[in-house]
């Protein structure tokens, strides 16, 4: 589905969405180039589009099957950048990803888009008020949904933050609650989440060391700045595989510090309850010659050593920490 | 066992079978070239083979033994590419690893292949398809069998995938099943598996970057794309062998969580039979002097007591969350 | 806020606070420089500063949000530096980090300071003592604040390795003390610290060996120095995170030791007193003919023996070491 | 010990044995090179080794003592080559591992041999049939001992992986076996097993990419060879440690599944047996009025009931997997 | 303090100690060079030295501190090379560490020792044996000096494996030995060795590689030698590590399996214990009508009952390995 299609001269948007075929008309003229949205395209739409811009064979099948790497590749004088997009469902505590790959060119820019993250109308509106960068061509419009992806990057990161620590809470709190299944869901969802953002640094300090003639100048100080924003992310991520592997094994050790305490206290209480059932047997014994049995006050003064005894072993269980 | 032999010239297969010399001259031609394919082959077919097209002595070697690294090397004129083929057997959850060696001239192409994965007939017929990229000569079948050979890394890690989910399930289900068995053997297929592919990326990498005369330009860009998809396969598997080693961690944390419900539902019933035994040892005692005893309804009552005590017992166990 | 503003000329402060305009003007003189010391400047406060002093946008950003990775960045002639302070908080066991952002220039150097850790008057103050680095330009303030702040780590880092060894000592007590919190915790102040610390080290590499013009090569010295003091900042560090995990699986070994002897003694005493219970039930028999019972001291006799079993059995215990 | 010397010319052995200096003059010969084949040579028989070819002092030591790191390293004109022999003892489980130094020069090569393992004279013997390799002078011999001492690793990675296979059966096996102590001495083998194989890797590497002009370039396909097969061996190597350490987890989840196991069927029979004794100790009581023990056939009546709790119990708890 | 101050010309010493200055002095002459030997020195004491030899003002703070990271550096024409010396004390299983500062130059070499560990007296003695080596001037002091340490690191990681295998053997053992703390420790003094080590490594390095002037050609092989001494303590160093993480996992594992033993061997001895108290519960019961009970070896045929019994389930719970 073709989401918007608007040409861009002098930093300025030509009023009116035009056909696919004009729109590549008019990105010919200097100071020109059109910027073409498509969300999720089938094989034929997609193909249309490839003919007109003459993308290469190979780009346009990532563009369909939308399972790619992030990367940053030339293919003759286009680029094609491939992004993973993300948002945390806190709901779900899942990190939902997306795709999203730009065919970057002097003369126009693709965005292909997959999956519901970082939606690219909101970029397309802020970059619109921006004449200033606008006027740096296609390349500007990159750096903005980069920025904006990088962005949404962080705040996913921070929706993984958030749930690492309420389940530190639940690691540490004396409720009996068992956080491995959640710990390590987690876990999953921070690997994928690695896979999508690690790469993409690599791809885009390309871009900012000028590796690409089509990246101007004035744009490597910003997407140095995306760089760094992805270093970030991507070292708190790091951060957040440690910490959940050190949440396992703490897991691990409370479980069984509790299972001690567990057993102290049911052994406590079983030692107690042996302590009347040995003196009743003793005193249930059939022997002929047995003075006690023959004591008047015999059977509750038994239950009174009986009663001592217990309440001595409760406070000393109580004392060394048992019960 | 020779497969199939063939001529192409101008990028179309000359029709009917060739014996071995006869290919071979033909592929002295300008612009022909054969594609010899060869399953598994005995010492002596395969020195004929060696004798017929100059093949090095070492490169025979390894042709025939078939415990290759994955590799590129050069001997002389002709390119040796060795990779290991692989297939997920679902029944048995493993990945069984195949060897296809490539011997690649400008005048031809021998492919021997070991083991079941990966069958080239396929490539062969797929490839007979493509006038366009069998003009490049024989680099362009090279290139088919690589792209072949990696669809078939991302089918067997789907595969591995999908019973990692499975034991993932198992891990965290109410059931006491045990999958750390399962969890282990994922485990050591996923090793052999990461050993297969990831001495080839930087193979693949090598023809991409034409460090190969042998491979023309137009061919780079889809080496690139082959090696893209080697990195996705790979930092798959790298996943794989994190989240199964978090699987183990996370099954002891299961098995000592549900000890220990055991252990507090056990005590609880201990417990809980532990009164009855006291109390009937108490009134079994044969003081003389036991009013309660002379009760008339001293033994119903004595059993109301009993079941009374129990019952609370019951409650507060069941309240408490260990029954 | 303003902390301080101050013109340095050959080495020396020129008497007076300075608002901001003149002290821009006086920056230009050959041989003068401007420090402005600012703290945790809000958007308006800041935005005056960049256009005095003609900030690049990004940077300014930087300067006000304060979540940035530690970095050095050349925007046109001005040098961005981003550090992380650290200070460690003993009553809590947590490393309280800062920011600072260093603007530097042959006429200005400004230092923004975001939370409490490395105060910079007292560095000012050290810094106006020594007129021989001060005369090599605001690279010497540079360097003098890089100082402090290593320092700082490295006080931090001493605070962490105290806490450590407090910890080993609870792991191995004979107390049953659960250290796991307590690990996990510090687990996680030593990786931010490290998140802190690494990426410096790189930064100040890039510093001492003469990247940028704006250091003169006396200072190279020094800087290494700074850089030699991350490295071994950074190294203990990364000790501290193996301390950790070995500290967190020994107490799990520790407590599963623990269990076993409570096991054990447990058993012990269920074991003598189970004696008692079996004798005394033996003699609580109703059959007619049990020549014991009649006997005159059968009932002291079998008190005796219960004794002595329980006696020998418990002997039996001590020596083994269940009790 | 000298196990052998001889001198060969044009890939030929010259017949006979020949003393020490008759054997380095001969090699002053064009076209002809001594090997010396030392087996742990004394400090005095050395020394006359060294005066007589003119060694290196350092190199000297290095031959004596034997315990060299895996290296190649030009002293002067002669190359020294230190080898890590292994050889896998089945009966112990061990990897036993000698050492080989060679000193190689234009003129001769020394090969000295500490150890069981890689028993050189079979090498000679290969050697001496291959003249067309002879005639490439002392790089040929260096070659073949490489390969044999390369093949030898094959061989031992063989006899650990078949350890590792009977280990991780006895892992899983229903049989109380506790394979702990033997997984971790396979893994201080498997460690020392990669400390011997891995920095040859590097070595044979620079060989095969002709840093030394000693090695004729014939030779150099022969050597990348050898290299391939020591990171086949040093990646099996790798993979090995992996599936241990694997195996030491899986183990220890192994023991508390059974532990879990033992206790379920322990309290399984506990509770059958504690019903007997709760209602043989109620119709123990001395009650007055308990009607049951008047009937005539309470007696029968009571073993029955109890009988069948016991049974139904005994159900129960087959059914629910606990026995 | 001083310990020695001497100078040397042409291989020898000469006669006499002599005062700061005049060594100082006599340093100028050609082919002559002053060995300053200090231990410990206070900063006034060096002060002087610094002042007399001109040394540059941070490495005169390192000197002092002593707390530096391993580290070779170019001060003007002076080298600084830090080195941490190591000794093994068995008696507390610590390796303690200390420090040697040279400054190097072409006039002069200046030590300085903090800490017990390689004492240099020893090596001065066998560097004045050997003139061949010293009319390299400084640097040969400087050589034998990294030698001597090096031994001493090989010396320390002997005492440390020795440890470790006594610590493998406690593992292991049938005795209830928990040896926890003993590897936690053994674990923090490796981390600690292998900081001092693993640093120096890269800084020989350098040495030997030549970038530094001030080392004459013909000591290269003997620095190379250094190196790779350093490279097989660091190996094994590491290789202690990832001993000792295993053994800590061993423990664990043994810990559990004695853990299992015993409540196998408890139980079997509760369940014996609860026949006879079940039995004699039964015939504790107070029906009129037992028919046993009026047998006259009634008594003696339960006792031997009960005996049957307890030796039948004795019998079973040794062959099933439980007692």
């Amino acid at each position: 589905m073709i989401a918007d299609c608007a040409v861009y001269e002098e930093g300025q948007r030509r009023a009116g969405d035009l056909p696919l075929e004009e729109a590549c008309e008019a990105s010919q003229k200097d100071g020109a180039f059109v910027w073409l949205g498509v969300i999720a395209p089938s094989a034929e739409e997609f193909d249309a589009i490839a003919r007109e811009f003459d993308l290469h064979e190979l780009a346009v099948e990532d563009a369909i099957k939308a399972h790619q790497r992030p990367k940053v590749e030339l293919y003759g004088e286009t680029l094609l950048v491939v992004l993973k997009s993300a948002r945390y469902v806190d709901s779900e505590e899942v990190i939902e990803t997306g795709e999203i790959l730009l065919f970057v060119n002097p003369a126009f820019i693709i965005s292909v888009r997959h999956g519901e993250a970082s939606a690219l109308a909101a970029v397309r509106k802020r970059v619109e008020e921006r004449g200033d960068l606008l006027r740096s061509g296609p390349a500007a419009v990159l750096y903005a949904i980069l920025d904006r992806v990088v962005d949404d990057y962080e705040a996913a990161a921070q929706g993984v933050e958030d749930d690492i620590q309420e389940v530190e809470q639940q690691v540490f709190s004396p409720e009996r609650i068992n956080p491995a299944e959640r710990i390590y869901k987690l876990e999953r969802e921070v690997l994928d989440f690695h896979r999508a953002v690690a790469p993409l640094a690599q791809a885009v300090d390309q871009l900012a060391r000028g590796h690409f003639q089509l990246i101007p100048a004035a744009l490597h100080e910003y997407l140095r700045d995306v760089h760094d924003h992805l270093l970030r992310v991507s070292s708190r991520i790091t951060g957040f595989r440690d910490l959940l592997t050190s949440a396992l094994h703490a897991t691990l050790t409370q479980v069984s510090v509790r299972q001690n305490e567990d057993m102290r206290k049911i052994t406590a209480w079983v030692a107690i309850l042996a302590v009347p059932t040995m003196m009743a047997g003793i005193y249930g014994m059939n022997f002929k010659y047995m003075p006690e049995l023959g004591w008047k006050f015999g059977y509750p003064a038994a239950l009174g050593v009986i009663l001592v005894v217990c309440a001595l072993l409760y406070r000393r269980f109580k004392r060394a920490g048992w019960l």
